[in-house]
């Protein structure tokens, strides 16, 4: 396995769950717990590069930028993810360090600040769709579309959510210097929350508000970089057809035109296992070997094809 | 002047300053005006590792965190650094990387995410003395003692706010990483906010609630990576002898032994320009070649003695 490299890509709400309220001991130790996977990986002779999500963590920064709102000016959300890869870059580079000291293994690792770049013209800037923050009720989704630039949006349960746009990825800015640092033997910790979402703007580059998906960012970086295996980690053990109805049917490998005929046909759910697939199908789409979906505590043997699915040429 | 490798340390309220709110647009507004003379250094051949304060960026996140401490848990003074590294760095690994796309240089720009290591025995921790967050008058200084663990000291001006240990810096836990990636000749932006405080537990490390002088850290760091000049930005032209005072002398340069006598004689003001001395004298004699203090807005100049205060054997 020497030499073989993994981007590996953590839920966010694997890290701060649902049933949580989010506190520090809660999303430290949800972090030990899945490390404890991930260094069997490097112990095999991996190259493990590690990407996260940020939602709930995101979430949390935005209720309190709105909430101290009066005192303190609240930050776009450019900044609130680059706050979330700081925080959330922490709490991997400490408790993947601290396993690898327990295992005697002596090797860096290191959280990279990174901004994705995104289309000024991607259709999502027109037509926003990921909620984030809390949830609303009418009356305050209404004072929120004439105090702000929010767009609001109800969902099947009656509840408004400030909706933002989605843009797709495009590139990673800092991608040779990733390379260079993976190359270099490093565990590198990256591309949090999706990057920080900028724009061009002539040749510069500038932020822009809005949430990049973690699996397909975490798709364009295993290409940019060259990575054999997509593994993208979430809080259930395989992927399934027909989800959630008698004629349920969990899959453990499907090859690369399988999986684009499962998603024509809409197995897979919007916002949930749809990009999932989809970054799956698009790494190997782009020279990837293969795609692994599996769940957050079974990093390990999914790679060695006893849990999790699977997609290959 | 190749190869030459500077430690540039930018005061966090030269990035938020005391007359602002801290809006997004001041925050990279003001790291726009600092990168500019940063570039010139880079320009003329030197190598730059940047660093930088947190402390109004650190306060206001405490004061986020506090207003919406029933909604969302609050994050410990480790965590709020993280965010505030992640926060800070982005803008600075930004700015940087457009002005040097503006004078055609294509040279990599990162953020590295810095844990910092203090002593646990520290006599910081018993003797808390950095006041962080915002002013209390005695009653809720009072309420805050009885409902927390907090430590809360009064000023001259009868006003209370909350004091934490400032330990100093033993080892910057990514040094290794750091080196590399400067030897690399990529512009590292590293240690912000003086670095996230970490205490060894066994073999292993853990976030404390502290905040390390960012000053002493930078100290810290260009003597751990062989730099040759130290170079400590803040919002005054010079040092003085006998500062606001009838007597008041600025000062071009001053030997290693002047600077400790001066220092020795109180000439410089706790929390403020001590820290710079001493972190200035400290360099020097750990091998650095010279300690520079000077504004914000003349890092080029002061490099080639055309302003600032210069320490050196």
């Amino acid at each position: 396995m020497k030499n073989k490299t993994i981007v590996l890509a953590l839920g966010g709400n694997a890290i701060l769950q649902a049933h949580e309220k989010g506190t520090y001991y809660e999303q430290i130790n949800n972090v030990k717990k899945a490390v404890v996977e991930i260094i069997k990986l490097i112990q095999d002779g991996y190259k493990v590069i590690i990407t996260h999500g940020n939602g709930p963590q995101v979430g949390n920064l935005y209720i309190q930028n709105s909430l101290a709102g009066e005192v303190v000016p609240p930050m776009p959300l450019d900044a609130c993810s680059a706050e979330s890869q700081g925080l959330i870059g922490y709490f991997i580079q400490q408790e993947i360090k601290n396993e690898l000291v327990r295992n005697n293994i002596d090797l860096p690792v290191i959280t990279l600040i990174t901004q994705v770049l995104v289309d000024t013209d991607d259709p999502a800037f027109m037509n926003p769709t990921k909620p984030i923050g809390p949830f609303h009720n009418r009356k305050e989704a209404e004072f929120l579309k004439k105090r702000t630039s929010f767009v609001m949006k109800e969902d099947s349960n009656k509840r408004w959510r400030r909706v933002v746009p989605s843009p797709r990825p495009i590139g990673i800015v800092e991608k040779e210097v990733i390379k260079k640092n993976v190359d270099e033997g490093y565990i590198v910790v990256t591309a949090g929350g999706g990057g920080i979402p900028v724009i061009n703007k002539g040749r510069e580059i500038i932020g822009v508000e809005a949430v990049i998906d973690k699996d397909l960012s975490a798709c364009r970086l295993a290409v940019d970089i060259n990575a054999n295996i997509l593994l993208i980690l979430t809080d259930i053990e395989r992927v399934a057809l027909n989800y959630n109805s008698p004629k349920q049917k969990w899959i453990d490998t499907m090859s690369l035109g399988e999986a684009k005929k499962y998603l024509a046909e809409g197995h897979f759910k919007e916002g949930s296992m749809k990009p999932k697939i989809e970054a799956g199908i698009s790494f190997l789409e782009n020279g990837g070997e293969k795609s692994i979906i599996a769940s957050l505590f079974s990093a390990n043997s999914s790679i060695k094809g006893k849990s999790g699915t699977t997609i290959k040429n």
